[in-house]
């Protein structure tokens, strides 16, 4: 056995869920006019089990920071000193995804998986790097990112965070990203994953320029041709991945497992999610996503997922930051089943 | 002359326009990467002619009922005496308005402006119809919906009304609409200012079944056809409007007029905006679109104006209910435009 054992995922509520759509039906408006938020409502309620579902409370970002080999071979606009930099930045407060989550009561917790650097020279609280595996990953267009053993700890890792967040009372995961290079392992898996050509899911990342353009998608086509054939999603982690992918796929399968509901954000977490759908099938059904990143690698995951973005704004950013600027739609979502009165609370009469 | 003669739109700041340009290319993510949310940001900083701008604290939705006489055609899946009963809800706060206004810390009034009852039968406060132009209207596929003295009134009720949240401290705008049966003049307005056909324009409403469909597209066609020719947007209220629109255009128009950003939300809107567009030349500069309704005639509208809307969440429920679930995300671009750190703040290196 090479991939760690996870439980099977268990089904939503039906009877929530049942609930909550008849709910819908009588809340004083045409049935299906408010769309997307009477489909997000029912699920929540689904996930959580009750109806109407409760607004979240205790959001919880986790952002997985790690650098990646491939960098070293131009693919970014930014030098890989910037991991370091912007995970000292988000512990300071600073960064998009601090004034996000601070805005929908969300707080932010940065794992350092495999940052290139001693974080202590950066200011930044030895906690931080406690489930650290290593620093940076293999060039993956010329080695693999990871070693078998790497990988498995990296996903023991992540399973262990969901753990740790679940059990203090977080009812809302929302995976985060940083790492310069992180946007070309992310299309790679995800080439892999949806069988798509490099060509199709390479993307500008942080905006690179043409020239740029073409050697990271050289770079990937390399990278998906030494990961050809390969179906085991932790081989796949090791071979074209890292370690923060790795921790991350474990954390997005076992929210899952533990009834947890998530919100995906961008191009990461999307290749992290199939991943994650390998180890753990089915776990999809637990998640929903955030936004449409511009990234094109990024729809191409959603649409194999099977999920259907909440927004649409054109963001690149990662962090976690499309999925915190979702959450008040989820909210909303909740408010509006929860909160309306009845055709027969209000004395308004329903359609002839 | 026959329209009120509203002044010269005023333009938004350029300065303050450029100093949010110019930090958004500073904060600690890569130039762009925050999409719609920087455009977003820079748009409220140059409409409230300062730098970042600031988080709307005094969020009103103004909402315009008013009843149709082409329901009495059948066009509408409710009846409509619902339109006093959600007036009732509104003021009860028990409707989706309420509910998502209550959320984002926005306020909402109702203005009756041709509502076909006496709403005190219904229990509402004698202020909600003080500008009351006349019971519904006149069946717009037959006859004219307004005299030109009442629809001058209604455009007169909607400055006056800008003007009084205005002058109270609103600084965000909502319109709001009620009235079964409106999304039969919005096509039609919509119709007539883009040059689009009936079949074209004509949705389903809150739900109407394909035979409903066909008879309201007919009487689409023909309220078009009376209004073939007409330029004039006052001509154009009068004959295929209603007092609740045309309250509406002049609110919008007004809003523009002094300087007050608006946030648009569906149908309804699209249509009073169009026509505003006409009152008032370049008023749109100071509105964006909260979402892009499920109903056809609604993104002509929006493309004819030059507006991209947030969301697309397949809403059609109108009220301003989707210009709120939109809130959240113009405070997210104010808050990552003011409060994320700079390069140099942070100690990170821009891109190389």
């Amino acid at each position: 056995v090479t991939s760690p054992a996870f439980p099977v995922v268990p089904a939503l509520d039906e009877s929530a869920r049942a609930q909550a759509l008849d709910r819908q039906a009588i809340l004083t408006k045409p049935t299906g006019a408010l769309g997307r938020l009477e489909e997000l409502s029912v699920w929540l309620s689904a996930a959580q089990g009750v109806c109407p579902a409760r607004v979240p409370s205790r959001i919880k970002v986790v952002l997985f920071a790690g650098d990646h080999g491939v960098a070293a071979a131009g693919v970014s606009a930014y030098p890989s000193e910037v991991t370091p930099q912007m995970v000292a930045n988000f512990a300071n407060g600073g960064a998009a995804v601090n004034v996000l989550a601070d805005r929908v009561g969300a707080t932010v917790r940065v794992v350092d998986m495999a940052v290139d650097a001693d974080l202590a020279d950066f200011g930044v609280a030895a906690e931080v790097s406690r489930w650290k595996v290593r620093r940076s990953s293999g060039r993956i267009d010329l080695e693999d990112a990871l070693t078998h053993d790497e990988t498995l700890r990296a996903i023991e890792a992540g399973i262990a965070i969901a753990d740790e967040e679940i059990d203090a009372g977080a009812d809302l995961l929302i995976p985060g990203d940083m790492g310069i290079g992180n946007t070309t392992p992310a299309a790679v898996l995800i080439g892999v994953l949806t069988g798509s050509d490099a060509a199709v899911v390479t993307g500008r990342g942080t905006g690179i320029d043409d020239a740029t353009l073409a050697r990271k998608t050289a770079i990937v086509a390399a990278a998906m041709q030494r990961a050809h054939g390969i179906t085991d999603p932790v081989a796949l982690l090791a071979t074209v991945g890292g370690a923060d992918f790795a921790a991350m796929a474990g954390f997005l399968a076992q929210a899952a497992v533990r009834r947890t509901p998530v919100l995906l954000d961008g191009l990461v977490s999307g290749a992290a999610a199939l991943v994650a759908a390998q180890l753990a099938p089915g776990a999809q059904v637990w998640w929903r996503a955030g936004h449409r990143s511009v990234e094109p690698a990024h729809s191409l995951a959603l649409e194999t997922l099977g999920l259907q973005p909440i927004l649409d704004l054109g963001l690149r950013l990662g962090e976690g930051s499309g999925a915190l600027v979702a959450v008040p739609i989820l909210v909303a979502a909740v408010d509006t089943l929860a909160g309306m009165a009845t055709f027969g609370e209000a004395n308004v009469s329903d359609r002839e």
